[in-house]
């Protein structure tokens, strides 16, 4: 049978930095009873971005980071958007630079990530924030 | 009951900048009368490309333009791909590091983007172009 | 009637670089008979990725790949993730820069591509490797 399944989960970021939301995904996944099809998991934020990246060394998360610390610097002398801080505009402009969302197949019942991938959000501010998810599951049940 | 909807629109831009079409994809969603799903605006060019980005402030999209204009040079020596002029291979690239479809979930009939979120075609080319966008609504209509 | 079907393939890749398949993704849709849809492609790597691009001349191509050889450098003195190798890092932040997966509507069951709109698989690593993908169709056979 065929079936849309929408839910919505919120995680409490606490700074800079990446946060694996894999399981979350896997669980919500398991709950839809989807068998075969795609979820889509959203981000409804644009200080903060979603990403598919190696998740069996972190030390390699923390490369990219330091990466797009480098990529879009805080203090661009070009940047007229700092009311909210130095922090925010290079937030901006990481989250255009990674993703809103990530679409990942389900193959009996599971998501078919590559033996290396997890999904991560990745938060750019420098507070951390709550941060609100929406996961589709669309697919068949058996 | 099950539906899948498309549509497309053209979008005439006037050169570079980004153009909101939240509206134009929030109609076409009410128009497919799906109430749960997902909306995929994909774009059919390779030197425009689409964004989820902040709506509310449009300092924070010309700090974007800003970024990009210095990111990606239109006088960088090593191009070769140059007989469209300057402004095509920078098109081109930022196009791939920003997006060309972009996918948006649907409940209760509306957008589930957060509050500052709006869907961007962002034109890279400066005499700017007819865009031609398709939007792919797949969901449940009650 | 509605439909979900999944495939999955293979390619070999010979080293850094473009390597077009949208052929192989457009056979797979016919065999799904998906007339009214959508497509998702999703690469399970994370030192590779997927990209529309322009597919009419390949000068382009390459001076994409030089664009990233300059923006993420093998030679980032800040990596602390180096065991794989020096092209191992910046595979994975070239990665993040482009995507895992693509989605392409479909119409009469074609894919909804623009004229000079083709998927590449973008190899990183210098030795190449197997890449699988998952082609995931979803939509209406008539």
């Amino acid at each position: 049978m065929f079936t849309v399944y929408n839910a919505e989960f919120v995680i409490r970021t606490k700074g800079k930095g990446t946060y694996e939301v894999t399981e979350k995904v896997a669980e919500l996944v398991r709950a839809s009873q989807v068998r075969t099809g795609l979820v889509n998991v959203f981000l409804q934020h644009t200080s903060a971005s979603l990403l598919i990246f190696e998740n069996a060394d972190s030390s390699a998360r923390r490369d990219l980071e330091r990466f797009f610390e480098r990529l879009v610097p805080e203090d661009a002398t070009y940047f007229s958007h700092t009311m909210e801080g130095p922090d925010d505009m290079p937030s901006h402009i990481r989250m255009a630079l990674t993703r809103t969302s990530e679409s990942i197949p389900i193959a009996d019942g599971q998501l078919r990530l590559g033996t290396w991938q997890g999904l991560f959000l990745y938060e750019h501010r420098a507070a951390g924030s709550e941060r609100s998810l929406v996961v589709s599951v669309i697919g068949t049940t058996k």
